[in-house]
């Protein structure tokens, strides 16, 4: 069976750094935004469009109420981009070692029992994090913003990630017993977490 | 300053078995029933009556109301444990490297910056240490107790110490924002734990 590491983690804590370094330094693939990219290979959608739809819970149009019971429509461009989602993060963990980041791949694939890490920080780290040039995108850098600013961006992010998770896996974002290990990065380097990870995982 | 490494457990995870073999690789001190030893030289009351004292939240006998206020009148007796407990362990840290399990220490000596882990697991892998040579104390091995009265004895113990840290540092136990690091010992051995954060406190 290969050796899957999954890693979730808060927006700002460095776990896209942490998950790229450990790769390397296990010789593994790393998947992130790959799988943004070949959804939209396989359903001919812009990338940006699967990307907002493959990462936030569905806004439900048509809540039906029969009785004391409300169904939930789940809208059909949905369904078929997390279905692919659904379908590439099992072939991506099945044709060799590798990493996971986001996209709730602890729970579908936890028949394969992987390795699971959730990388974590206080606010005041984050808004470091993303400040400084750890994050090269301008969007997510928060450029240009004060920082409440960036405390509210930071905060509807993992806001949007927590509902995303919740929704999907029925689980709790973030709650340790979902995990193998949580790491703070506030006090700890990414390059020293992903060394002593490829370790213990 | 003093290297100080606080652990957090849940009872029956292997937090004492990993805070006794990080203590051995690092050659540093270790404190855990030891300050309940202590405790009990210092003001003559029996170790037994101590640990009780110590580890758990107070009864609050006499609750007095005034108009819709409640005021807790914690009894002496718990004051002056509580207080030694806390010297103690500052007395403890400014003495040398050390590790200190349980006792609420990540709080009491935060201003040292401790470095903080949090070590738990599944209900079932706490029944299994629970059960088999790694604890060796007839009582805290739950002896001739059925799956479901361990469980209970497991739910009541973890209980009374969130009830303790909680009463103590205002802050929920086991919260992973309280922590540098939470390991969950279900999949992870002991040895291993222990190797792996003498590397990274």
């Amino acid at each position: 069976m290969n050796r899957i590491i999954t890693i979730g983690r808060e927006f700002g804590s460095g776990g896209r750094e942490i998950g790229r370094k450990l790769a390397d330094i296990l010789g593994v693939a790393y998947y992130d935004r790959e799988i943004i990219s070949e959804i939209a290979k396989r359903t001919s959608l812009s990338e940006k469009y699967v990307q907002n739809v493959a990462e936030h819970k569905p806004i439900i149009p048509f809540p039906i109420h029969t009785g004391r019971t409300f169904w939930a429509v789940i809208p059909d461009y949905n369904q078929s981009v997390q279905q692919e989602q659904h379908n590439i993060i099992k072939e991506m963990a099945s044709k060799s070692d590798c990493i996971i980041v986001g996209r709730g791949a602890d729970y579908i694939l936890r028949e394969l029992k992987p390795f699971r890490l959730f990388i974590y920080s206080d606010m005041n780290s984050k808004i470091l994090r993303c400040k400084n040039n750890n994050i090269s995108n301008d969007y997510e850098k928060g450029a240009g913003m004060s920082e409440s600013e960036l405390t509210k961006r930071i905060e509807q992010i993992n806001k949007s990630r927590a509902d995303y998770y919740e929704f999907y896996t029925g689980q709790k974002w973030g709650d340790k017993a979902n995990y193998d290990i949580c790491i703070n990065t506030a006090k700890i380097e990414p390059a020293k977490i992903a060394e002593f990870v490829s370790k213990i995982c």
